[in-house]
């Protein structure tokens, strides 16, 4: 079907070449994709006759060409054709909202999103105020101002007095997102693909191409964004190298969830861990099955297969021993310990190298964001240049300490200034200092410790992570040994959910049973209030289980609450009146349970 | 494979039965649902051999036996099989929160949603507290306390010592909401039906099966939410009938869009409009297009279709004159008048009836909802008893009212207490009186307008809403001629998306070509900032277009804002100096645009 169009392409082509010029705002080569049933159509008709036929469709002037091929996007030309725009967002502010679009475009003219308003149109959840700061943001990477997602709006009946050369209509779901660095591989898969992975879960989305719009070109890391997008991924580029064209999703999914992640960057605050993390180590496992199965790497590991890995940097930020430590280790510990390196391998061996990996070892760097990939009872030590304090720098450690990954963490750090090598003639984003003041570079050459700092140019962090190192073996392998015996401890426990319950936000059901029976004892009234514990107490771990009760007073509406760690609750002294309230629920840690009610 | 499995449990039951009694937790009627092919196995397979492989089967202990029947809904048996669930929700609290559950779970013994803990649950926008006062709403009717929906936990590993005698696994998509009165069409069109409409737009649902979990039985009206359903509607007894059962749903959806919602019904305040209404005409015109199309009803009326219609109540409320009245309408305006009744009619009909009137009268009640089928310059006249005050019971008026539905809303209040007939002795909820004291009763009877009230049973409300009225038909036919004329004019007003364009959240898109020229006059810096503006003003109304600037001085950072409605702003007395830093942004009505910035 696309050569048939391409054919018309031709004669249309030639004959609007001859009579009428260049045409005015219609891409002749989309004017005509996906006419149907062409063949059938031509048999039997000369070519003036098709000369004919284009003119009366020329003249026909808003007659709709609509290409039909579901698989890789209609391309019309006319404006009558064009839909409104809808919109659905969820959240409150551009950092927790998730939005969805039918038919939004984006103009390479502008270059910017359009909402094009029409009878049709469906807007929920958008903002008030929806530039300040922005509607959605675009990354994973909260509120970033690099990241944020704008759509400006046009009035279908304009949209024909645009300047746009010709409109290409891309049909099928979209998930639109910023690739946050897409050089380096802990923000691809921290902010990138695990998000993405869990934004394609959150909207149940299956057969979703992405569209990655932070304007980079494709990247050496580019098919591991293949992997998660049904067509080839369009990029930026891709929809401004369209020649003054209006391109339209037919679905387009804008916001990454941001379940997964775990680390900030120091943008505003020096780096670590999120606050209040909702990542679990089975969120990283699923994400972790599912490329290794796309990856075809097997789930399990033959204990024999069991070795050490050194992931090693060969270009800079070296260890200048690394033969040295993977042949003791090797030997130490009977292990054979291979050397992984970006340099020498393709990413998908080195993930299948870590992937049955019982130590990893390597100096802090982006790569070992694929320790996400170490089986449980596995390794990690990671070693930090001089004056490089570990504490500060948790972006690993974080991610292979989530209760229930079962792996052993382990860092050494360079506390000999003997044992460093410097760069200081290097370009300042390699760390060099030379552009600094003799007295900035004097201060930083004293220091011991690299002081915090915030992202991302500081030029003792830059000039210290940049040092190569002459691991001390010995130490390492006593802490490696340490580590070892630790995670023999960790062989028998499998994984369970409930490692991590805080995630799970268990709440107690109901309670059950409840009754109020007041009584007259020595002239006084008392209520004995009397309830079962919650019924699912018996199928889930509620842990410090406890009950509040609230009694309203029938006489002045006044509300009394008591906690207590049994199930029954006398009141004595109570007024001698019917129709005290009594609401009891079970409270387990502080997440309290449903109010069950009663009247005494 | 489905077969084989139920193969298998036909003979586990005889087995079963013969060496071990009755099978424990077991319902063998579910057991034995969906099997396939069953006799072609049978053939040649002798039953001694079959005990045999059943006796396998029975030791061979926690092997899962899945019936994969993709229509009907699996059946299970083991709890081995049962998969944990998981969530996501949006929102931030139970009115504005919709979810999505994967495999939600419901137990007929605990009259509960469970959710089911195990390693491979991802829960996503639960609050902390999820009971106060609940997760989310299942109805659109905002925050009412009957109305929502909780889920309990349990864990995985427990499920098998739960009381459930069996499971049903459901695959698909499922709507799960509650009917807030599936008995009057006020509420089933408002609070169920346009709801469900617009989550299914939503969440780009198809074909999604609707889960009503109120309790009622289907009720007289339940072919209108078949419409929306892919597969036959589930009800709670449904889930109830399962005896001691536990149904698991594959993929469901909880909570309803509130976004074609106009209308409380007095719980905390007196009825009315709901406050910043977001629905659009066009919103009603895309749900009324589709129940046409659904129903078969032509979209377009001839004009010689066109009639009057008087809604007609036969039981109650009744319009006395009805026949009289019809008669005058249709000699004055020269139309024919049909009477349309649930009594006389399928509600298909009235609602073909309704699409092509040009008049609709009837006295208030909840079939004149259906006016949202009216066409366009139609007009719908509402009658109110006597004492009824008609600005204090607007759905309908609010409905026909929305910009760019194009009907012409008129009512007329039987002020004259000679032409009404009430009925006290009838039962409190059909508006009788006669429970209530002398003097009440008296004060009720010597009121002329209900005064405001909450809902849902105020005996003075019942009682005048009750009455019967002998319509004035000239007092009519005056308001109806005044409204002929006013619909007249709009016959040549195609309704626009523009009519109600504060529904549209539109804002200014950038401004362009930002310069700040600083130049020295006597002996003084003056800065002239010049921009143009936002690009998509050529493309859309931007109503009441000003600018708003941001001045900061580079010596003291102060910031100083300035609003004109021109493109330029001059600032004399400048301090002598560079770096001032400029942004500069458009503003509609309230509506600000993004900021551009540049340095003086």
């Amino acid at each position: 079907m696309a050569c048939v169009c391409v054919y018309v392409c031709v004669y249309v082509r030639v004959w609007v070449k001859g009579h009428l010029g260049s045409p005015r705002g219609q891409s002749l080569k989309t004017l005509l994709t996906g006419n149907l049933e062409f063949e059938e159509r031509m048999m039997g008709i000369y070519r003036a006759e098709v000369i004919g036929i284009v003119l009366a469709v020329a003249v026909l002037g808003p007659a709709i060409w609509l290409c039909t091929n579901q698989e890789k996007g209609q391309e019309y030309t006319q404006a009558d054709s064009i839909q409104g725009t809808s919109v659905w967002c969820s959240g409150s502010n551009n950092v927790d909202r998730l939005c969805h679009f039918k038919n939004l475009c984006f103009s390479s003219v502008y270059d910017s999103f359009l909402f094009i308003h029409a009878e049709e149109s469906i807007l929920n959840g958008i903002p008030y105020q929806r530039f300040e700061p922005a509607l959605v943001d675009l990354s994973s990477v909260a509120d970033h101002n690099t990241q944020y997602f704008h759509y400006v709006d046009v009035a279908v009946e304009n949209v024909i007095y645009m300047p746009h050369r010709h409109h290409i209509y891309k049909t099928g779901k979209y998930l639109l997102f910023n690739r946050f660095n897409p050089s380096n591989l802990m923000h691809i898969f921290h902010d990138d693909l695990l998000p993405i992975f869990f934004t394609i879960l959150h909207h149940d989305l299956s057969n979703v191409t992405l569209v990655a719009f932070e304007g980079w070109v494709e990247g050496e890391y580019f098919d591991l964004y293949r992997l998660f997008s049904k067509e080839e991924p369009v990029l930026k580029m891709d929809l401004m190298e369209t020649g003054d064209g209006l391109t339209c999703f037919q679905e387009v999914y804008v916001g990454l969830s941001k379940l997964s992640t775990w680390y900030q960057y120091g943008f505003s605050t020096p780096q670590g861990p999120l606050p209040n993390l909702n990542v679990t180590s089975f969120h990283i496992k699923h994400f972790r099955e599912r490329v290794q199965k796309m990856l075809n790497i097997s789930k399990t590991c033959p204990s024999e297969s069991m070795h050490g890995v050194i992931v090693s940097r060969e270009e800079n930020r070296l260890l200048l021993n690394e033969d040295d430590l993977a042949l003791t280790i090797s030997h130490v510990f009977n292990i054979r310990v291979v050397f992984l390196s970006l340099e020498s391998q393709s990413l998908s061996e080195i993930i299948k190298g870590v992937s049955c990996a019982k130590i990893l070892v390597g100096v802090h760097g982006s790569l070992l964001v694929l320790s996400m990939f170490l089986p449980p009872t596995s390794i990690l030590l990671e070693i930090f240049p001089y004056a490089i304090n570990p504490d500060h720098y948790t972006p690993y450690k974080t991610l292979v300490s989530l209760p229930g990954m079962n792996i052993v963490y382990a860092s050494w750090r360079n506390t000999d200034v003997e044992k460093t090598v410097y760069h200081e003639d290097l370009p300042a984003e390699y760390g060099g200092i030379t552009h600094m003041s003799e007295a900035d570079q004097k201060r930083i050459l004293e220091s011991t410790e690299v002081p915090p700092h915030l992202c991302c140019s500081d030029p003792e962090w830059l000039f210290r992570i940049y040092q190569d190192t002459m691991a001390d073996v010995p130490a390492i392998i006593e802490i490696l040994t340490k580590a070892m015996v630790q995670s023999s401890k960790q062989l028998d426990q499998e994984p369970k959910w409930s490692d991590d319950i805080a995630k799970h936000h268990i709440a107690p059901g109901f309670i059950t049973d409840l009754k109020c029976l007041p009584s007259e004892k020595d002239e006084t009234t008392s209520l004995l209030i009397k309830w079962s514990r919650p019924w699912n107490a018996a199928f889930i771990k509620l842990p410090q289980l406890q009950y509040e009760i609230w009694v309203q007073s029938p006489d002045d509406g006044k509300l009394d609450v008591f906690f207590t760690n049994e199930t029954v609750l006398e009141i004595t002294n109570a007024e001698d009146m019917p129709g005290y309230s009594v609401w009891v629920r079970a409270v387990a840690v502080q997440t309290k349970g449903p109010q069950s009610w009663t009247r005494c």
